[in-house]
C-alpha cells in the first residue's frame, strides 16, 4: 500500500513517455507542425471537451457527499464557463467558427478516448474516473514542463502555437493539475496492490488512447 | 399523441391534489404548522437537495449536446450555487446550524423519493428524469399559487411560514416553473400513447413520493 | 482495516434485530400473521424480485473481469429462471394469479427500498451494491434460523407459512446465503475505516427499508 | 416518421458496405487471410464478447418491465452460456489457450467500439443501445449472406475460415438477426425524424468503429 500518482506514470513508463513525447508535441513545440494539423486538433479538442464536461457530470452524479459533489461541479464549471470559451475564441483565432464546430464529425479517436473515460467511471469509482481523466490533465502540465526543458522548443511570436503552451504552464493550469496529483495520492495511499494493478491498466489505456489522439492530429484522420 | 404536462396532472388528479392541498401545506399557510414539523421538513430538504443537484448531475452526463448539457447544468448551478445557500441560511434562522445539517441521518420519506428519481434517470432517459423532477420543481409554484389563492391563509409577520410561500411565489421560482413546464410540453408533444402511460406512472409514483415527504414533516417521522 | 460482515450488522444492532424480529416475523413464524397482510406482502416481493433482477444485472454491467461477471449472472439467472417461478407459484396458492401481479402498483415500501439499492449501485462499486443487497439475500436466510430457534414458532401442517420458513431454511438459499457473506467478508477485510462507515450507512439504511417493507405487509400499505 | 431498420443502413451506405465487404471479410471468404491476422481477431473479439455481455447486462438493468428483462437476459445467456465457449474452443483449435486469452491486452479498436456501445446504452435509452449493437449482431449475419454471394468465396475444407462463416449462416445466427432486426423496426416505426438523425449518428459511428475492427484484425494492430 501507499501508492502514488507517480507511481502509474512509473508502471507505464513507455506509454507516458511515448504520449508526453510525441511528435505532435514536438512539432508542436519548435513550430513546425502542419497547421491543418493542429486546426484538426482544435476541432476534435473540442468535441472532446463536450464529453469531458459528461465525466465531471457523471463525478458529481457519483459523489458521496457535498465535498465531492462541488469538487466535481467546480471542475464541470471550468469546462463550461470558462475552457469551453476560450476553446472556441482559439478555433476562431485559426480560422474555425463556431458553425463549423457545431457540425463537425467526431473522429474515432475522439470517440475512444472519451467513451473510455465515460465507461471506466460509470462501471467504476470516482478513484477509476479520476485515474481515466488524469492523462489529460496531468498529461497536458506535464507537456507544457516538458516543452520548456527542450532546447528546441521555441517560444514567442516565432512559434504560431506558442499560445497553446502559455495556456498549459499558466498559474491556473499548473494549480489545477497540481489539486489533481494531491487528490490522487491522496486516494492512492490507501488502494491494496490488486486495486493498484486495475488502476495501472485503465491508465495505461488512457493514455494510449491520448497517444491516438495526438497521431490523429499529425494524420488529420477522421 | 400531442400531450401535455397538464395531461400528468390530469391523469393523475387524486394523488396531484392529495399533494399540493396536503395538510402539511394547508397549516404552513394559515401559520398553524408546529415549528417542530417544519424543522423537520426543513433539515430533510436539505439532504433532499443534495441528491436533487446528483440528478441534474446526472441529466448533464445524459445530454446529447452542449444546449442539453447546459441547460442540465444551469440546474446544478442554481442548486449549489444559490438554493443550497438559501436554504443553509433560513435553516439558521430555524434555529439548524450547519453543523446539525452535516450530521443528519437521512429520512425513509427523503431516501424513497429522492432514489426513486435518481433510478428513473439512471434507467430511462431525459424526459423520464425530468417527469419524476417535475413534481417538485412544477408542484413547489403551484403549492404557493395555491395557497395565495386560499382565504384561509395568512401572508405576513403574522405567519412564520410567510418566507417559505415568498420563495416560491417569486418571479425566479415561477419562471423556471414555467421554462420546466415549456420544456416538457416540447417533449410531451411527440410522445406515443404507450410512453405517455409510462411517464403517467412515473409522475404518479413521484407525486405519491412527494406526499410521504409532507407526511414525514407533519409525523417529523424517521 | 479486517473488517467482517458480522461487523455490519453489529454496528447496526438496533436496525438489524428491529428487521430480524419484527412482528411480520413473528406472527408468520407462530402463524398468526393475517393471510391479507400475507398476500400482500407476496404481490410487492414480486415487484421487488423484478428490480431485484436489475440490481444483478447492474452488478454485471460493472464486472471487472468475467469471474465476476459470471457470479452476477449466475444471481440474475437464479432469480429470472427459478425464484421468480416460484414466487408465481407461491402466488398462485395464496390466489393470486400472474395477471393480478402484471397488474399491481408498486407500494411506496418497494419503491423506497429497491430504488436505494439500485442508485446505491450505480452512484459507488460493486461492494457498494452488494451491502446494500444483504439485509435481503443475508437477512432472510438469518430470519428463517431465528424463527427455528423460537419455541413460538410452528411449523408444519398447522402453520400455513410453513413453507415460506421452509423456502428460506433450505440447503439452496443457506448456501447461497453463506457464499454472500463469504464474498463480502473477502472484500471488507481490506476496506479503510472511513470506506466501512460510509458502508455501515448503506447497510443501516437499507436495513431500515427492509423493516418497512415488514411493515407494510402488516398495514397492507399501498 | 415510420422508419425501418433498412433506414439506418441507406443512411450509412458508404460506411455500412465499407464494412460489410471490407478486406478482412473478403480474405476471410476467400480463404487468403493470413492466419495471424485471423488468430488477432480472434484473440480480439473474445475481449469484445465480454464487454458486449455487459452491454446486455446494462439492457437487462435499464428494462421497464419483466418482458424487456427477460430478452436482454436471453441475450447475455447466450453470450456467457454458449457463445463464449464456443469462442474459447474456437480460439484453442487455432493454438490459442484460455490461459492466452486471460492475458490478453486490449486493443485500441476494442476500447473504442465497445466503450461506444456502453456509453451510447448508459447515455440513452434501449433504443439508442441497441441501435448501437447493431452493426456487430446484424452486420455479421450480413456478411455471412454476402459472403455466399460471392463467386470468390472458397467453402468446405479449402478454406481454413469456412467454420467462421458456417456460425453466421447458421440457422439459430440468422434467427436471432431477424428477431433483432424485427424489435428495431418496431421501435424505429414511432420516433421522430430528429430521434431518427440522432440514431443514424450512433448507427454511423458504431460501423465506422467496427471496420477499424477488421482493421485492426488485418494490421495485427494493438
Amino acid at each position: 500500500m501507499g501508492y502514488h500518482f507517480s507511481d502509474l506514470t512509473d508502471a507505464c513508463q513507455n506509454d507516458w513517455r511515448a504520449y508526453i513525447e510525441h511528435d505532435f508535441v514536438r512539432s508542436l513545440g519548435d513550430g513546425s507542425l502542419d497547421p491543418a494539423a493542429f486546426r484538426h486538433y482544435l476541432q476534435q479538442d473540442y468535441l472532446f471537451l463536450i464529453h469531458f464536461s459528461r465525466a465531471y457530470a457523471l463525478a458529481a452524479y457519483k459523489s458521496h457527499d457535498l465535498a465531492e459533489l462541488r469538487h466535481a461541479f467546480e471542475g464541470l464549471k471550468t469546462i463550461l464557463d470558462v475552457e469551453l470559451g476560450l476553446h472556441v475564441g482559439f478555433c476562431r483565432e485559426w480560422g474555425i467558427s463556431e458553425d463549423d464546430l457545431a457540425k463537425l464529425p467526431e473522429a474515432r479517436a475522439t470517440l475512444a478516448y472519451t467513451r473510455y473515460v465515460l465507461d471506466t467511471g460509470s462501471r467504476g469509482d470516482l478513484l477509476d474516473l479520476h485515474v481515466a481523466l488524469a492523462p489529460c490533465l496531468v498529461g497536458y502540465g506535464e507537456i507544457a514542463n516538458w516543452l520548456n526543458t527542450r532546447r528546441e522548443t521555441v517560444r514567442g511570436d516565432n512559434n504560431p502555437f506558442d499560445a497553446w503552451i502559455a495556456m498549459y504552464e499558466s498559474d491556473d493550469f499548473q494549480g489545477a493539475m497540481q489539486d489533481e496529483v494531491a487528490w490522487l495520492d491522496a486516494r492512492l495511499a490507501e488502494v491494496t496492490p490488486e486495486r493498484f494493478a486495475r488502476l495501472t491498466s485503465i491508465f495505461r489505456d488512457a493514455t494510449r488512447l491520448e497517444i491516438d489522439f495526438w497521431q490523429m492530429g499529425l494524420d488529420r484522420a477522421d
